[in-house]
């Protein structure tokens, strides 16, 4: 039993949205993909080979706490599924694992996965993870290095964020559903900086519109983050087009935030991000306030606000997974309690 | 790894009834939903906050030992997910978790969930529990108080007395399967005696047809027990009114019953019950005993017969999960092995 | 948390085989179902009841490194869900279980599991499980005994070698999906022999054309090894009789493998196969080696190269699950890392 480590996190929050429909209805609701932090409990070991060498493991249940299911299109360890050997030139991981794009915006984004967060405008980013995938990632004094080659990026029927219907490995076509992500960066405690790289191929009954393995989407970022004292400062830049059966959209989505300890047990997080929609009006903007009272270093009670702003027929909704009438603006009000164990 | 308890309870049984349809055929099965207790395995958690607050977290799988399938509509934590804060004020969760019809009966009915028991006769008595909900239990001396309110009281889709089909959280109709239940009582050790309330509402899809959120589902419940040295009495009054699309439905469903350690390894526990539907002929009743043989506190083994006669058109199965043929009498034994981690 | 063991093991391994359909495409992947043993992790118990007697449980999950899913059909504990009781008698298990098919060949087939191995030929093998069944299984100074009964032998939809559809418990039908196994052999260090009998019987929508009780499955099977110092001969035959809807079919299974330590870090295994349809020229044979090098007790990396050859209309795929073109031979190589916890 000394070779299990369980862990996990339990984040639950009651929110309120307005104008989550075109007649401008408002809901009260129990968050259920995230609160602060999606739920998940993991099983994860270490063991020394000697050498440097480790073998790893890490087997996470993603899964709502507001009603008990699964998350991630419901896999059992939908969160990651992968051993690998660990030394002093790096990681090496094999199975479903969390990709470049997904550890490239940690420490800028100071909302992270939070329901009000730039995830609600593009789904992708807090489910950046890949099926049928060998990872890298390295750390050379502050240099930072990785990637993940997926040979079919996505098992799971279609069915939301993280189940968007791309198994790949297919005989006949090669390129259905492969993925490369890569990752390269600078980063030390006072400030870091990096860049990554993430293009994904469709295939028959992939979801969002990549129906074959010539569509694809692609998203290059750029994120940094600076400390003033106890004070951070994160900010990026996502590059996205999408090639999809009907046609070639391209957008990019910027984001800048701030950390701030008020007191050791309370902290400020507060954020704003555009997305742009390329030769359109159908342009978001987000702004979000966050306070967390530490109640201990593993149990927090957490207060949010936010905005999502939609021109043209934009309709992104300010929390994950919720919707909203076209073209309106959501203001949302959220409150939970978190619990790391 | 000491944030987590894990502890579960592993319950199998082989159980034979007879009348199982029109034709008068028995069965000789595995039990699935329960034996003499559902078989779940759970990881659970507390961490001491100061000044007498606690945070608490419990995570619930049900599964069925015959098959090895989740329980609850094929919820990974579909017997509880839940986070909360604890303190001499009470205890507050949040998430997926037992209601107040689901504790009101806990140590009044002395068969609980067993395989036959009164969960037969209405399968919602070991499936109260509600999605989405913020629930509160105190206890004061004695005085037990609580209640949960829910947004969205089933997410899981329609297939089975844990799995009802109505997700709630509906911007267009605030009260579609909302549910509120209530609990006051005095329980001490030698006698105690509570109120429940429960009602919980309909939407399009919802089972039990509840299709419309003006559909609804009542019910009051009264238990109480008495100890006599080691010997427990319990008996309760559940008070049903259903307001489905096919009309109104009134039925009580009362139960007594005696449970005894003969020896400090063997226990008997006997149980009648009778569901009276109002202004009908298609009553029910129940007559089950169970004797109990401890091989440990952790490890038992059981047997127990029961007997259910349906009048009219009523066609009420012994077991849980199980068919009858309509009016006929059923009669059924099991012996099973039941062990806790 | 004493009370449970956490145990497990992920195995990942890129696999390439070609002639994968018709056109004689190749394919790449990360295998799904195993890679030299099927990813698992459990969680069991043994509690001491004094004179010799023990309560014991076993819950274990399968699930696809590749991508995180369930196996065995979507099942939470869809290898093992069973408790049992265990003295020098020997142990008796009630609920899903390996079935003695399962273990009759466990010693004699050096291969085991692995992606390309004699699973592949006939994948019910490594899924030789039972539902609704009560085991037993005795040692006796190498006298080994056992066997299973099952009401049900398979609950989950069908959909894979892990998942036959077949439920049975029938009032109307007692024989449906009924199964038997039993298994008697004699086994020391230096070597072993024992024969098993397996027959299953199907029912309305079971797979593989058992979809009456009337059609049925039945295998029997001699296995035997023997030790040259650290190295193992192994070899068995399966004898093998399938009514189906679709007539009579009968074929033999032969295997013979060697084991071989070359040093104390690093593991030779070797294995040829032969599958015989009766009364047809649709034969297949299999050769497989495999090099395991031992980075610890608990970590090996290992590489396999397999050929499948396929006479007439056979085509059966070198790795589980995989697919080949009719009448084709196929050539594989795999690479991988296993973790035992």
């Amino acid at each position: 039993q000394s070779n299990v480590t369980i862990y996990g996190i339990i984040d639950t929050a009651v929110a309120h949205v307005d104008n989550t429909n075109a007649a401008g209805d408002s809901v009260t609701k129990v968050a259920s993909l995230t609160g602060s932090f999606p739920s998940r409990i993991g099983f994860r070991g270490t063991e020394d080979l000697g050498g440097g060498l480790s073998a790893i493991f890490t087997l996470e249940s993603g899964f709502g706490p507001d009603t008990g299911t699964m998350g991630q299109g419901n896999r059992l360890f939908g969160r990651a599924a992968n051993v690998g050997l660990k030394g002093k030139w790096g990681t090496l991981t094999l199975g479903r694992q969390v990709n470049m794009t997904y550890i490239a915006g940690l420490k800028a984004d100071v909302l992270g996965p939070n329901l009000f967060a730039i995830g609600s405008i593009d789904p992708y980013l807090p489910n950046a993870r890949s099926d049928n995938a060998i990872g890298y990632l390295g750390n050379f004094d502050g240099i930072v290095a990785g990637a993940t080659y997926s040979f079919g990026r996505d098992t799971s029927s279609s069915g939301g964020p993280a189940a968007t219907g791309c198994a790949g490995e297919s005989p006949a076509d090669s390129k259905a559903c492969r993925q490369v992500t890569a990752l390269l960066g600078y980063e030390v405690k006072a400030y870091g900086i990096n860049a990554s790289f993430d293009k994904l191929y469709g295939n028959t009954g992939a979801a969002g519109g990549l129906t074959s393995s010539s569509n694809f989407d692609r998203r290059v970022t750029v994120n940094g983050y600076w400390m003033f004292g106890g004070t951070k400062l994160g900010a990026g830049l996502i590059d996205r087009k999408t090639n999809a059966v009907t046609g070639v959209t391209e957008s990019t989505l910027a984001y800048l935030g701030v950390s701030h300890p008020i007191t050791p047990l309370l902290t400020v997080d507060a954020q704003v991000a555009r997305k742009n929609v390329k030769h359109s009006g159908d342009d978001t903007d987000m702004a979000v306030a966050r306070l967390t009272y530490f109640l201990s270093t593993r149990t927090a009670v957490y207060g949010a606000l936010g905005l999502m702003n939609n021109d043209g027929a934009a309709a992104i909704a300010l929390d994950a997974g919720g919707s909203v009438g076209v073209g309106k603006p959501q203001r949302g009000l959220m409150a939970g309690l978190r619990h790391h164990f």
